[in-house]
């Protein structure tokens, strides 16, 4: 077992605080929660609770907070369920959604559909930084636009955008705007007020909670279409069995990011810039993608010149430490990185890129074991690579 | 805390032995499953275990199964995403779809959904029974027919439907066979090869493992279009980080099942035998709903003469025995039972109406507690309904 993780934007350990606050709905605490009899009422006190941590987190009302499956399904329901639900606001049968091409498989492929559906699409440009530019956002707004989604923090760079800004321009226009905060939420503060978003995403195991659990928010007033029909939960947006002791594991760790968030990101971040620092300082050929000035406090990001990135992350894991070439979710795709290739790369460049992202429970020893560990992993794979050989640069 | 739960129709407790295998997942294997390092690679190898074990289960093979968020999610993915792929199976422009009056809200409503995508919706008739008529399955099938969905156990009065019968005249036609399972997987034995369906519906927290997680059995070679879109996972049927703890939890108890189903379904059928017999015996003005000899071995829904459903199970709850009106996705509503009234009793038939389900914790004491209460409770409640003073059958 490597005993170094450098994935967190992957997923997170649980949270000790979390799987305890779980634990007694895994056993007597087992009613659903909308049965009217005891069982079931200590169960829906228990959700009630959760929402209500889950929205003091970001700032919100806790009826405006949905519950769903994870990430994924908190995307589709945004993205999908808006649109579907503002199908009378088209014009001459057109609708306009505005995005990044940058997003989240879950975002980006919902928008696909949308465009199977006769939705047109903008996805902003991008530049190197992988930062979007508003004055792009002003240009792409139109009459018949009813939603812009764009992401707070990206997975594989951990850019961050201008969402409020962002936010009073669609607010200005009308039209519906959405953040995928996966990996803000927990990591940076987020407060729905200041965003001025309609809807924001979040994960419960992006932020040292559970797999299977994650929220959307819902601004009050927000029409959304559900994605699925059933019976009456969460307010006729989401149905099934509430998944009780994930969504109180979702509520415990929203509680402790709250609680633990600023001392939390100075620890990651100045763990994180030693990381990047000490590459930067040991290894020659490397670059780090995404705008340092606009980027979340514990991704790093960094291209190698000659290798892959793949093999990187493959000796690293042998060498006991955990990293990946970008998202989890794209994992075994031939593909390079959309959101490296979008930001410029050329696919060379972006195949040889890997993502180490710090999270709560990584102590400087790791950072250090992983100092030791990529110079010497690179320098074997770049003396195999006839390519780097020959570009001649180690 | 009561202490008799006899609503195990509606959720049933975790299992021991199931919480104890999700446990390590919720500690130190807390990996993503779909990345590539050895973290990654055992969260994997435990998701992987557990779809062999749900398969074997059900008589299926391990890539046929694909994991949901629940039984509603399982529904939906099979009726709106069996419809949605045979997009061009359509006749003229026209689809068609068999289903029942009486299925569970996510079946019900996923079908509602579709009438309004202008799918022609056929709701085979109910007798008293609440068992569907093979021949009115014939005389509803048509050439656009794509999709027959009939549950195999009903939730509110457990009749079990001939769907191994269904499945044939399906497979005749090339219609394609969902059937929502998620009350009868656990409960009676169910094989996928036997029943001879496409599809097939199956939820964690009915069968002694946690909420928040179910699969849908997807026969090999079946088109199905996907709810959510999003990255790779689950061979591009449902995209999302895998909840691998609550997978975990659903394998043990599948496998906890297959191995229990004999011993449990024997034991339970005695206790609900008697629980039936005792109330049969001791209050008047009853009736047994659903046909006895295709009901599945745990559940008893008994209509009072005169009292309020709801009223019984409140005053219950307050004895320490715990059941419902029916189902709890429907509870809080102010309609009767929708499979009461298609199975033709009077709303007020309806509304008097408690569904008692057993489950593998329950006792003979448990029974001889809910002998006691009921009976008394029943008679005080009668003793208020003028209604029922009236009718002078007490």
């Amino acid at each position: 077992m490597p005993s170094v993780y450098l994935d967190n934007n992957a997923t997170t350990p649980v949270a000790p605080e979390v799987a305890e606050a779980m634990w007694p709905y895994l056993h007597e605490e087992f009613g659903n929660a909308s049965s009217v009899h005891e069982f079931g009422q200590r169960a829906r006190e228990a959700v009630e609770r959760a929402r209500a941590q889950v929205a003091a987190l970001i700032n919100a009302q806790p009826a405006e907070i949905v519950f769903t499956s994870g990430g994924t399904e908190s995307d589709n329901l945004a993205v999908l369920g808006a649109v579907e639900a503002a199908r009378h606001r088209s014009i001459a049968g057109r609708k306009h959604v505005i995005s990044t091409p940058i997003e989240h498989p879950a975002v980006l492929y919902a928008a696909r559909m949308l465009e199977r559906r006769q939705v047109d699409l903008t996805y902003l440009p991008m530049g190197r930084g992988g930062v979007v530019d508003l004055a792009d956002v002003q240009r792409a707004l139109r009459t018949e636009t009813i939603l812009i989604s764009v992401m707070l923090a990206n997975n594989e760079i951990g850019t961050l955008q201008p969402i409020a800004e962002i936010g009073r321009l669609a607010r200005e226009r009308h039209t519906v705007c959405h953040t995928d905060a996966v990996q803000a939420v927990g990591k940076v503060p987020v407060d729905v007020e200041k965003l001025g978003v309609d809807l924001l995403s979040l994960s419960a195991h992006k932020l040292y909670g559970p797999k299977g659990v994650g929220a959307l928010y819902a601004r009050k007033g927000t029409r959304l279409e559900p994605l699925m029909h059933g019976g009456h939960h969460e307010r006729d947006r989401r149905p099934g069995t509430e998944n009780v002791p994930g969504i109180v594991g979702l509520g415990a760790a929203a509680e402790l990011a709250a609680q633990r968030l600023e001392e939390d990101t100075r620890r990651i971040a100045a763990l994180r810039d030693r990381l990047q620092a000490g590459i930067l300082e040991r290894v020659e050929g490397v670059r780090v993608n995404g705008d340092a000035a606009h980027r979340q406090p514990n991704t790093l990001n960094v291209s190698f010149q000659g290798v892959k990135g793949e093999a990187v992350v493959m000796a690293l894991d042998l060498e006991g430490v955990a990293c990946s070439t970008g998202s989890a979710c794209a994992s075994g795709s031939v593909e390079p990185s959309h959101v490296l290739t979008a930001i410029g790369l050329s696919p060379d460049e972006a195949r040889g890129s890997i993502r180490l992202s710090l999270g709560r429970y990584n102590t400087e020893a790791d950072v250090e074991a992983a100092l030791e560990a990529i110079p010497s992993v690179v320098k074997r794979l770049r003396a195999l690579s006839p390519r780097y050989a020959h570009a001649g640069t180690d």
